[in-house]
């Protein structure tokens, strides 16, 4: 049969001749011409055993979110049978499209989908174990980048959008690279789908400006409008006009109206979306769980129908309501040939990459190892040697910024980002070409082009770091994105980051400004807690490196952690360089000995830490010149890197020992310290706003001011002969003065 | 002299008859009828001299904020000048016009002003004081919330977009609470002053569209589009149509296309806001550093503008060079009917606050409480007894949610969101009005009016709390908001929360289903890290109560801190309720001794903490039982208020003694915890969706598996005869690996 068009808002005649007629003879060029949609009646027998598939696996627990899927079922018709171009044997099939599902509590859409177009190891048994305590389930509650078939962990609303959007960015990026007239090696589209949620959240907004600023048009935003959210219908907090906001955000629209039941009107709207010059939003109207008695309402968001309900939809469907769990094999054949056309797929792409490799094969040997997940040159050549080191004074983002840009530079998979601060984080490499769309080069007047690996991503943190996500999640390896802001405003993007540590992407954040040397900028941006949330964070590096050696190390380390993101956390001033005392080695152990007393006697151990260390190794002098107080100073850039070491080797740095205690100097609060110090010259206040040295006096930073405290403590264990008590470490502050602080 | 009108957008006849004939006559109604617009060449010489002396004052340290304040001249007349309702002499008078400046960078702009209408804290002197090393100076890099005639602090980009939203819904709220006909007691503006940035920004975003749907005519948003951001021309990330997207978020948008110099037109586009049925969104084209030389780059963004162009700069605006600092006496002059025109503002409203009261006197007398910042009830009658706690297992976002509904039903001082987890939260209080715009109860058969105090925020957490300080700043005391979503979702909102802890506001974020009892919906929703943060965080009170007594102690905790916000982390599960243990007066002391052995002898401490309390109980149990070994257990819901007690209660709780370790149990991090713990049994790494009690389980959370630790450990210490070296600190984890975990 031949569907009725449904492209309400994108003209018939913008369309490419070859899609257009395969549309009017109802073929999917997605995936070949040679495929017709299938009957309304066929789709609707296969949209009813998968709601009453989706109602039973919600009843088996009594919970679980059975709304939206069931009212995204023709979507997924849509996509997994006719738009969508993936191989259900290969999930990871390089040139695939990618699916996120933004609105990540309707996973078992995806989890159904997946079993029905043979996705190996999604079960039967495995959809059955959504919400049960079996610990090898591949249903959790929200889709995890480990399943076959998931691209990226959904779940905190808007966070997959961004994502999206990142994915689109990689794609957008190799195609730009790589492809060349006559021959396409990359050329995937992503589909996303968001709830009333993502186009709420600020992380999505931010995206979408972002989408429609690059005129992604390899995104295609599915919006399963059915206006309802958790507090009732979607009106209560939300009465925009949606639709006139996107298009002013620089999208095609497309409506879709009777989204529960119109497979076919789905279909060719999501084709459409392959061919639009702009990103597509596809607003389509459906039913949140579409088929109950109290489909429409929020009852059905977030729980189980009951029993008796899910009999009366079996019926309501024409199924047998004492069957469960049933798929009948017509459903199975429905979408058998699925498998066989994915692999013809990867079998065209792959032939491709072949015959790429005739005409250009340098291109397709780089190509070869971006696809492995592989640099195409030696980054290790790259890190500057010890000896090139500055030895003046030199702020630690300047550091970092020769590294970023021999790095950025040199290999292609480094995409360096900023959120409107390129002049302050020091990360504009050389010959660095934008990220922009080619259109804004005639229209503003913009540089850049696809190919560029530079990213503005204007006054949007967290957007920054969500799609950075996406590059990251594209496919292992094949792209190390950094960002960068100052410290205190990766906050804003700290639910991304976290996304990224959760799901083990590399990438790289360039926090600068750290501490409260950042003078002037005051209190709102000197960034007191934040380091806490990092140091806590799992599988999260964050390093404060000390001085230029420091800061090798730092993305040394943030280079060989292939499963993790790293913050590298750097001063604004000018810093002190130790080249007799830091070492690149060191650091990649999280904490070494800086400088050992002469004789193996000491009294006390300084740590000293990021742009602290000055005071430490001050504080040292004056002891010693002062008070005749031995002083061993430490450096701990990151305490992660530190726990991963041998108890012998933390043994041998800290050197506990009775009656010597050991003191932490770091401009944030101690929370964590007292792990390897008794004492702290910490922050217990927010900052000031002064200049850079007059903040550190402030608030006690000052050798002299120091020493004196720490000589006092020396003192008191040595006479008490004994340990400082558990509950009794001493913080040295001189906070101000609000609401609790003390 | 009779200004052309500038309203582009509202038609004119939708202005109220008097409004409209003061605009025909050049007058400000605002300002009363019988002021009139002085001359454009007097506004330029007042201009002049305003931008001359910002560019002095960022001379004299060769840094700050110089372009925005310099291209915001015009804005500023029309608004200190003309337009809006304040008292110089009384900045905190009740009903005045509230200004947010968003775009904190350019609070030079905000100093001057206050300088020159006659805030008489902002001198000369103090002016110049901008980025000097001065510890008392009222000019800090960004605005704060302690000085006369700023109300909030400001900095973080699109935080005070967000404020403003807040301030403008107090005071809609105060109005439909207390005004009656012929009676207006409350009725002033919110002008927001924002830069490309807050508009780029995901949080702002979202405060645009609550303002939108919420049709708050009270606020208008005044965008400084000077289409220059840090990396140049804002079009480098922003291509967007950004009045067509306000048009769509529901706002009236005026255009000003002259915004440098004609002040006339600013005035009447902001007067318009005044009688707009909507909030208004003036989009007005300014240039950044008007009359330097670089003016429209973003060379004069962040920067001084150099001695010679200072000097240049003045002598185009036909100004002395020679002369810095200089405000001529004419320039006073301009200003000075300012602070009588204020006072008689404020003796206005005074006088309409006593005719109220001879009319409403019991509405008069609570309004009079809520203006010193008091509560119209005793609260504390209202928080449950001891003895009325359940003492079957309760979740203990259950038991908040008793005190919630008590509190808000009968105070209205608070107000109560959530971010749509009205079902999970347990915050819909008994009799709850919805704090809706009264129109959309025709068009979205919406229920409410702004008197509500039950606020949808829809899915935007950050502009949810963002706002919350907008309520909370609005004037000390009068509102207590409240917001409400899942513990991991703060997380989103960490930048605006932070905000709060800096500006000393008292709100009470209610966060649900924290630790990974939270089960099923798996990692992305337990939130491992988060605590981490709010315990670092300077003047926060983060609270996690064991159960309905510790609850109670977590509100009270709460309501008595006014200057701090509090966050209480809560359990989603059934938590065992232990009245002969908790107290609510050990919670306000941080930690206390909930059980102690027999005898004084004991083997080990165990802490528990929240929810994960009864795993320290069970474990006591087993230890005893099996294994001989005496367990004390202390409960720790708060280190920020414990850290407040007196050395001598803190060594009563933990009695730290050599050979008797202690070990904290909890479903987080051990961060923080080493300062009162050898031990934890702690998360390092993420959460699994699983059924809550299997997660835990999986995690090693189970009484038998924990003894079992416990007792070697403490076998350990026995034998060694010596507490556990420092940087020895022991985890009991069973994490997940991924990436960096081990």
């Amino acid at each position: 049969m031949t569907p009725a068009l449904e492209l309400l808002e994108t003209p018939i005649q913008s369309l490419p001749t070859k899609a257009l007629s395969s549309i009017r003879n109802g073929l999917s060029p997605a995936v070949g011409d040679s495929l017709s949609l299938d009957t309304p009646e066929k789709h609707g027998r296969i949209m009813s055993v998968f709601r009453a598939m989706i109602a039973d696996i919600c009843q088996q627990y009594g919970e679980g979110h059975a709304g939206s899927p069931m009212g995204m079922a023709a979507i997924g018709i849509a996509l997994y049978k006719y738009v969508m171009r993936y191989s259900p044997k290969n999930c990871d099939y390089f040139n695939r499209d990618r699916l996120v599902l933004s609105n990540g509590h309707a996973c078992l859409w995806q989890y159904t989908f997946m079993h029905l177009v043979g996705v190996k190891s999604m079960t039967l048994d495995q959809l059955k174990s959504y919400h049960s305590a079996n610990t090898d389930s591949l249903c959790p509650g929200h889709p995890e980048i480990e399943i076959d078939g998931v691209e990226v962990t959904t779940g905190p609303l808007g966070q997959g959008l961004a994502n999206a959007v990142g994915l689109a960015m990689a794609s957008k990026n190799l195609a730009a690279t790589y492809n060349k007239p006559g021959h396409v090696v990359m050329d995937n589209m992503t589909w996303c789908l968001v709830g009333d949620a993502c186009l709420q959240e600020g992380v999505g907004l931010e995206a979408l400006s972002l989408a429609g600023h690059w005129k992604l048009n390899n995104i295609c935003v599915i919006f399963d409008n059915n206006s309802v959210t958790c507090d009732g219908t979607a009106d209560v907090a939300n009465t925009e006009d949606i639709n006139m906001k996107m298009r002013a955000t620089g999208f095609n629209v497309v409506d879709v109206y009777n989204g529960d039941t119109d497979v076919a009107a789905v279909a060719n709207a999501l084709l459409a979306a392959r061919s639009s010059e702009k990103p597509t939003f596809l607003n389509i109207r459906t039913v949140i769980g579409y088929g109950a008695t109290k489909a429409g309402t929020a009852d059905v968001h977030g729980a189980a129908l009951g029993v008796e309900e899910v009999a009366n939809l079996k019926r309501s469907f024409g199924l047998d309501p004492n069957k469960h769990f049933h798929i009948p094999q017509d459903v199975y054949d429905f979408f058998d040939e699925l498998p066989g056309r994915g692999e013809a797929h990867e079998a065209k792409w792959q032939a491709a990459v072949a015959k790429y490799r005739l005409e250009y094969p340098d291109l397709a040997e780089e190509f070869a190892l971006r696809v492995a997940g592989k640099m195409s040159t030696d980054w290790t050549r790259l890190i500057p040697r010890k000896e090139d080191n500055p030895t003046a004074s030199t702020a630690s983002r300047k550091s970092a910024g020769v590294l970023t840009n021999a790095l950025a530079e040199n290999i292609n998979s480094f995409m360096v980002g900023t959120a409107d601060l390129t002049p302050s984080c020091n990360v504009a490499y050389k010959n660095k070409v934008d990220f922009q769309s080619p259109a804004l080069r005639t229209s503003c007047g913009l540089d850049g082009d696809y190919s560029g690996r530079y990213i503005h991503y204007g006054i949007r943190e967290h957007a920054m770091c969500a799609i950075t996500n996406g590059l990251s999640a594209f496919n292992k390896g094949t792209f190390i994105p950094m960002t960068s802001t100052y410290f205190v405003f990766h906050l804003y993007a700290a639910a991304a980051i976290r996304m990224a540590a959760l799901q083990g992407l590399q990438q790289i954040h360039i926090a600068t400004h750290d501490s409260i040397g950042v003078g002037e900028n005051g209190p709102t941006h000197q960034p007191i807690a934040v380091a806490a949330l990092w140091r806590a964070m799992p599988n999260l590096l964050y390093i404060r490196p000390c001085d230029a050696e420091e800061v090798a190390g730092a993305y040394i380390a943030a280079i060989q952690a292939t499963e993790t993101p790293t913050v590298i956390s750097l001063s604004r001033q000018g810093l002190t360089q130790y080249p007799q005392y830091s070492s690149r080695e060191g650091t990649l152990k999280g904490a070494y000995v800086f400088v050992e007393t002469e004789s193996d006697d000491f009294d006390v151990t300084l740590i000293g830490v990021g742009s602290e260390m000055v005071y430490a190794m001050q504080t040292r002098d004056v002891l010693r010149n002062e008070y005749g107080v031995h002083a061993r100073v430490v450096s701990f850039p990151s305490t992660r890197l530190f726990e991963m070491q041998s108890r012998e080797y933390k043994q041998s740095v800290l050197k506990p020992r009775a009656g010597k205690p050991a003191v932490v100097i770091e401009a944030y609060p101690s929370n964590g310290w007292e792990r390897y110090a008794d004492a702290s010259v910490s922050m217990n206040s927010f900052g000031k706003s002064l200049p850079s040295k007059e903040t550190y006096e402030h608030f006690g930073f000052e050798a002299k001011s120091i020493a004196l405290k720490v000589k006092g403590l020396v003192e008191e264990v040595r006479q008490d002969g004994i340990g400082i008590l558990r509950g009794d470490f001493r913080e040295f502050n001189a906070g101000l003065r609000i609401g609790l602080e003390h």
